[in-house]
């Protein structure tokens, strides 16, 4: 059974075009190397309905869920305020959240919008944030991470240790240049040869060539393999030759 | 009220984080210039289940659905058929696309895996395709457009004039070197003073200064306009100078 996973991304600058996410590659291939299979990703506006609508439609649907956003001082900033609310509990002050502030602001100014970062649901608990001490938070399956990719990151390696992944999906890519349209054919039926093995192909121009990125995965590593050695055989029949991408062969 | 589009992303491989979806930027910034918000984005898995059920749960919510991805020749391009599935129609071989790829592949091989590209959902129009010919198709509210971005653009371009938008959302950016803590309480208040402006902050890191970006949206020229005054006035009150991104304030 793949254990899966949700993203979250909450930001109305994502859906209007200013600012381009960063953040669901690297939670992505995190995930990849934990064993977590990541289903889905949604970007949604900064509302309250849409963050309590995405968090519990995912957070039944998924094994773990993950939001990026929303969780600093500002008035827009109401992730917290919303995921309490999906789960029926109060936004309360947390002791410790308080006095990780409070030491980080210590002779400056902790006012109440800074005080607000100190604010999670009830029952849940911390997620360090050792960039700017402002913390997220994991409530049952559901991890709530800073937008900044910087911050979110370095709550992401904090968090590892509480997320247990399933079977390890490896990969293989071997692109050719040969179009898509070529290579097809034989493709289709190398998936049908290997059904433990997911194949996908992906186009792209290169130097005015076309050609194809096939990409292979599975979690059974010898099925990967004979895979993999097959669709060499099946390129160099198509009278090109395949490359190897290093950087997907873990 | 407002017109709202969805997009949904078929892609495996951006969900294990092999690429970095590139085409919910462009969209989004032309939806914006059309006056139709981009109200949410996922990025979903390339099975049947997954696209019949995005598909239908966005065309119910949204005056617009766009999809991106898996309409070429290889087995793992399932789009076409799943969305034919989601409206309950019959996958039906276009005569219109069989004469543009018999045009373009002339004394090449038009295989079984070339013709698939000419199959649509029986209704469906043609979306035109003036970079591989293989054409998209829009059926009722949904625009089923390429994954790769070039072609994807090309045929974004093409379809502009079917899409009606409502008004049209300016917005300007004002940054200051000002944490997002400090200006929290003053942004907040002119937030209430401004309903019609829809206000949100964005911290960032630059030449190793916190600062943050303020960005200012509405349909209510004026409203905006006196909005931003107020902005950069509470920004000089807070002891900063305002400066002004230029490529948000169209």
């Amino acid at each position: 059974m793949a254990v899966t996973a949700a993203l979250i991304i909450i930001g109305n600058e994502v859906l209007s075009g200013r600012t381009r996410d960063a953040n669901l590659q690297f939670i992505a291939r995190r995930l990849v190397d934990i064993g977590i299979r990541l289903a889905e990703a949604r970007v949604i506006a900064d509302t309250e309905d849409a963050i309590i609508a995405a968090v519990n439609q995912c957070r039944a649907a998924h094994d773990f869920v993950f939001t990026t956003g929303g969780i600093g001082p500002t008035h827009d900033d109401i992730t917290s305020r919303s995921v309490a609310r999906a789960f029926g509990v109060a936004l309360v002050r947390d002791p410790v959240a308080l006095a990780l502030l409070e030491k980080h602001y210590e002779g400056r100014d902790l006012n109440d919008a800074r005080l607000k970062m100190a604010d999670i649901p009830e029952g849940a608990g911390l997620i360090h944030n050792p960039v700017s001490k402002a913390p997220g938070f994991q409530i049952e399956n559901v991890f709530v991470l800073a937008g900044v990719p910087s911050i979110m990151e370095a709550m992401f390696e904090g968090i590892k240790e509480r997320l247990t992944g399933g079977e390890k999906v490896a990969s293989i890519t071997i692109t050719a240049f040969i179009p898509e349209g070529d290579l097809a054919g034989p493709f289709g039926r190398l998936q049908e040869e290997f059904p433990a093995v997911e194949m996908g192909s992906y186009p792209f121009f290169r130097g005015g060539r076309l050609g194809s990125s096939l990409v292979l995965r599975s979690a059974d590593g010898p099925a990967l393999a004979a895979a993999a050695e097959s669709l060499r055989a099946m390129i160099r029949d198509l009278g090109s030759e395949p490359e190897e991408d290093g950087e997907d062969g873990d």
